[in-house]
């Protein structure tokens, strides 16, 4: 029996028919998870994935409806960790999703050096808040600041976690296209895929998609555009059967 | 009264209503062109534009009717600097619009240094090509390849002849984003504002818009995509517009 605390909901993951354990006050996934859950290529059959910044388990849990080999969630928040393990416990899924609740500048050691088939990451968006912003809610802040780690640490975190030949996935906004870029190139990582994701037709990019191959050869493919919403703000087909399994 | 050879054809440029002389065996502007033309960012009433790799006038032409400043146009053939001149001159533009016949290499020192509002470039995008090719039709390899400069012979350039804060507008296939990225940052040119231009709905991008700002501060937008041909191969209203003046 998995509790539920007061200020929990138990949410419907649709179109992967799965649920999951979150709090509107501590965190809840964004549809950036949902993106880079999709966007990323997996193993279908086998194969070791680690996602960095994991809060709630959620890009795990995707996942996990994607490939049979074994998800490792890495998240610095006990709280948020500790929602993680409930649902995946929900769901059934304790021989194939881990939790570990730590650092990511630390999850190498502990998880081992270039042992990973993947490794995805929604880190993190914005630099370090005031304190103000920090003293009102200091689960969301960690979770949307660089408090605990900057974007330099999780894609260093993440070239050390992933074999050669190995493929690293992040969502970001598009203004640190560039920063991700440099510091991928810097640890190894070649940039392979890029899909920018617009709000709405004749609208700028406000999300961002990037797979890169540890060394890699150069060859970037830019992905055709997703848009979220229509004329009439509502999902577009490619959007719906994401998160509803169905346009 | 301007000569037309006879391989030439007088061909026009409608939403300008300019004329320009082509050849299919040696040059004809290509839809980057118009694209970048339309895509950075330009003076209206005044200013200094330099336009590299200018092959036979096209984008000074097309600039022509969004600008009224002056602005040269740097060729290394002389056969397609010969055809700019002449089209210059039939459209009498002479005012405003001058060519030079020289390497793009040393244009700063001919042209000046920093002494522009607006640079521009639609550079040869491959590498350099086998002998065969260049024998087959010496103008056309020059135009499309890596043969007399390099990506960053016209970063360097273009970045020596514009002001600070002044613009830098290329052209080129996505699957180099990342080292016209680099080499920008290299010469002091920070990427501001990237469009991606894809061939149909649901296709990769094969094009590349990138406007950079000399010490710029780094604040990158990706802007709506650009799609080129509707489902019935036919042009999109928006390239329509910019090839005819009108949907």
């Amino acid at each position: 029996m998995v509790k539920i605390r007061e200020d929990e909901r138990l949410d419907y993951l649709l179109a992967e028919d799965l649920r999951i354990i979150q709090s509107p006050n501590v965190f809840s996934f964004s549809l950036d998870a949902v993106l880079l859950a999709r966007f990323v290529w997996v193993p279908i059959q086998k194969g070791k994935i680690v996602d960095l910044c994991s809060g709630n388990g959620v890009i795990p849990l995707f996942l996990s409806a994607r490939t049979k080999g074994t998800i490792t969630g890495v998240e610095i928040q006990e709280r948020l960790y500790d929602m993680a393990v409930r649902s995946i416990e929900y769901n059934q899924l304790s021989d194939r999703l881990h939790m570990v609740h730590g650092d990511l500048k630390d999850a190498p050691k502990q998880l081992g050096f270039e042992k990973y088939d993947v490794v995805t990451c929604n880190p993190p968006y914005f630099p370090t808040p005031s304190k103000e912003e920090i003293n009102m809610n200091e689960h969301l802040a960690i979770a949307r600041h660089e408090i605990l780690c900057t974007l330099e640490d999780a894609i260093r975190s993440a070239s050390q976690l992933v074999k050669q030949g190995g493929k690293v996935a992040f969502v970001h906004r598009p203004g640190r296209l560039i920063d991700i870029i440099e510091l991928m190139r810097k640890y190894r990582l070649e940039p392979k895929r890029i899909q920018f994701v617009y709000p709405k037709a004749g609208k700028e990019a406000n999300t961002l998609l990037v797979e890169a191959i540890k060394d890699g050869s150069p060859d970037l493919k830019i992905l055709e555009p997703l848009t979220v919403y229509d004329e009439n703000n509502e999902y577009t087909p490619v959007i719906k059967e994401m998160l509803y399994g169905s346009k």
